[in-house]
């Protein structure tokens, strides 16, 4: 029987770390605009035998909002070009299900598929920032309900659309001038509340069968659509103990649709700092906490709040009461930070400066944090991680020194076990619905 | 003084030729999701300077469809990948204005600009196929006038957008903090009749300033707003007659809009088969054009025609009268149809294969090919063109053998003098409307 091995995501947002580690001397300060920084970043994570690079996303932004949002790579575009140098590192990106169209989502997801040989993978998320709408031509953000019941019906459509062609549809005869087989066709004709889509697709099946599905909202709502959908979940949560419990949480609810355990992996997003003794990594902690000044801490709090002006109370008073405010953007976050407070009694500065500062779970030497990683996929919290750098050398450094520890471990792999996405995170490829008589293959 | 010389650019539509070229013997069956063709194709282009590759695209598809088209990449991801592996030519591809959002179109563009380091170019369509919109969950395929109404705010949008972020906005000073100077950032506040988008958009401004803008409408309303918003325009006609006369009238039109005749470059498309003899090239067209069955004639004409089923009319009998069928989609295309059949009293089978397996206007000997390039360049014609090979080695054999004869009469470049699209295309980098003490800069 072989251990099992965790998986491993990177998450790449121009120069990592916090809001203001641009400013840090080693930093490359225009790495979110920055082909050649994405291009070495990806190089280096598939020489790390990462599972995927991850990169985010976001609809709005205005003067206030953090640096590296406010010039930064569309995820389709950069995920497909990174496609094109590299050959076995997943490609997983953000994309909205509240302003866009799921013919062109379906199809720029599985172009991705194809182009990379079976390596796509889609983070579906409903758009936090209510300022999404105005960019959008719409009259108003719809609430957090509304926008999950349009994601759940957006998957509908966008699985049902890669299924448009089963497997062997393209025969591609010359001599007898059959192109494709007219039985292996199959037009959708969805027919629902917030959409109307005909189909078929113009694109075929790919290597692995359909996109991988990460769903990244931590709310109910959230939580109900990744059971339900999703092949795996980006969650984030501060503790050992809250990250178990999420996870039994959501493991727990996938026998309600007729899922097993296995069939959804959940891969908290973490932070790293490094350092060859744990004072090197507090102080290299310390070194980027310090780049944030207060106002930039005040602002990036904000945007967690439907963009809130927070320099209107005092720092030093108890952190302000605010009703609703924040329960229709980034729901789970913003009632994480009101409980906080209340809890432990902070002030806005602090409140702020933890937003914005957040000292890493994993931070110490290479050793320290694997035994930490180590400790956290044996208690049943996690099935692998999506990792980011603290620092500007963060990922670089935790490739160099982390990984090869866990393979020493027997914790991750040596070598790439398969050439599609699906493959390295072991989850089966979806059976074609038209094709019935076979069952989800394994790799 | 220099000798002005002509624009070339490649379409690449998978095998290319005629709906039927995939059964050629040489032909790649699978090219039209085939990522290693492409990338071949690309860096052949790449080694022959041309200007720009263009990718077409279309938003719905039936069992009748044309078989490149079943199967295909979509541009966005296409031209990203492919900015990723090449260097200095242009990427060019459709996208519709009818069925997507201008905030998200105008990011994507901009990224493949910066990916690609200002090679970034967009074919400005309306979708001619009204299924398209059984594909997008609106009621309707909005009408011709319409959908030109809506592509022009599409682009006062999209421009707007491209010009949020001034040229030197991000000052990115790590010892002050200050990533941006908030001087030049600028918010649209844009409120149309079809759209309403605030804005800023989160990417800044690419090296060429704004991706190039194509259009490819011949009708009255496209020629409009080409003359009004394009750089270039792709238009097909099959005379040089006729060439001459889309010529002039597209450049008289464009001093009502205040733009000078040398701000937009005619790039009729062309379709090229060689052979080293005259009666090689003719052997060659008969080998591609009888791959087509007058089934798949028949099919490729109702295409055309909102998808009408011509296979209830007589093949040997006079081409049927249609009435208004046709105005609503491909309406230039559809209107020389009827004026031809009329004209020549062809019967409904002659048209059909004149529509599916056209000769090419450029056939023969790559010195009479060349010789007429230089004559419709030096009629007044065109400002370059965009190539289709006839044949599934149709490009490759153009870029070997026309190619070199073009450069030696000293028509066409050695070396690429730019590496950005507008570069090479000798158009202005345009101004950021909110930076007026600039005048526009020539490469």
């Amino acid at each position: 029987m072989t251990q099992k091995t965790l998986k491993l995501g990177a998450i790449i947002q121009g120069v990592g770390g916090n809001m203001s580690a641009w400013r840090h001397p080693e930093a490359i300060a225009d790495a979110s605009i920055n082909f050649d920084y994405y291009r070495q970043q990806a190089l280096k994570a598939e020489s790390g035998k990462f599972d995927f690079l991850f990169i985010a996303d976001g609809l709005y932004i205005n003067e206030k909002s953090i640096p590296h949002f406010l010039n930064r790579f569309e995820p389709i575009t950069l995920l497909s070009a990174l496609a094109a140098i590299t050959s076995r590192i997943g490609l997983v990106g953000t994309l909205s299900t509240s302003y866009s169209e799921p013919f062109t989502v379906a199809r720029q997801f599985s172009s991705i598929d194809h182009i990379s040989g079976g390596r796509a993978g889609w983070n579906v998320v409903t758009s936090p920032l209510e300022g999404s709408a105005r960019n959008y031509s719409k009259p108003e953000h719809p609430s957090h309900p509304e926008r999950y019941k349009i994601a759940d019906e957006y998957l509908q459509v966008t699985k049902g659309l890669w299924d448009s062609w089963e497997e062997d549809a393209f025969v591609r005869d010359k001599e007898s001038g059959v192109f494709f087989d007219p039985d292996k066709l199959h037009t959708l004709h969805y027919q629902g509340e917030h959409f109307s889509v005909q189909g078929p697709l113009n694109i075929g099946r790919s290597r692995q069968g359909q996109p991988v599905i990460f769903q990244a909202g931590s709310s109910e709502d959230g939580k109900n659509l990744a059971a339900k959908e999703a092949d795996a979940v980006f969650t984030r949560h501060d503790s050992l103990e809250k990250t178990v419990g999420f996870y039994r949480d959501l493991k727990g609810r996938l026998a309600q649709y007729g899922r097993a355990a296995d069939e959804l992996l959940i891969l908290p997003g973490i932070s790293v700092i490094l350092g060859q003794t744990d004072e090197e990594a507090e102080r290299k902690y310390w070194q980027v906490a310090k780049l944030v000044t207060i106002e930039n801490a005040i602002d990036y709090l904000g945007r967690y709040f439907e963009h809130h002006d927070f320099s209107q109370y005092a720092l030093d008073e108890p952190f302000p009461e605010l009703g609703e405010l924040g329960e229709n953007s980034f729901r789970s976050t913003t009632d994480s930070i009101k409980r906080n407070a209340r809890q432990h009694q902070l002030t806005l500065r602090e409140v702020a400066l933890q937003a914005a500062t957040p000292r890493p779970t994993f931070i110490g030497t290479p050793e320290h944090v694997a035994d930490q990683l180590q400790q956290w996929f044996e208690a049943g919290a996690a099935d692998g991680f999506i990792v980011g750098g603290g620092t500007p050398q963060g990922l670089a450094e935790f490739i160099d020194q982390v990984v090869p520890i866990l393979q020493a471990r027997g914790l991750y792999r040596n070598e790439y076990e398969a050439d599609t996405l699906r493959g390295n995170l072991g989850l089966n490829i979806p059976a074609n619905r038209y094709t019935p008589h076979t069952s989800p293959v394994t790799r």
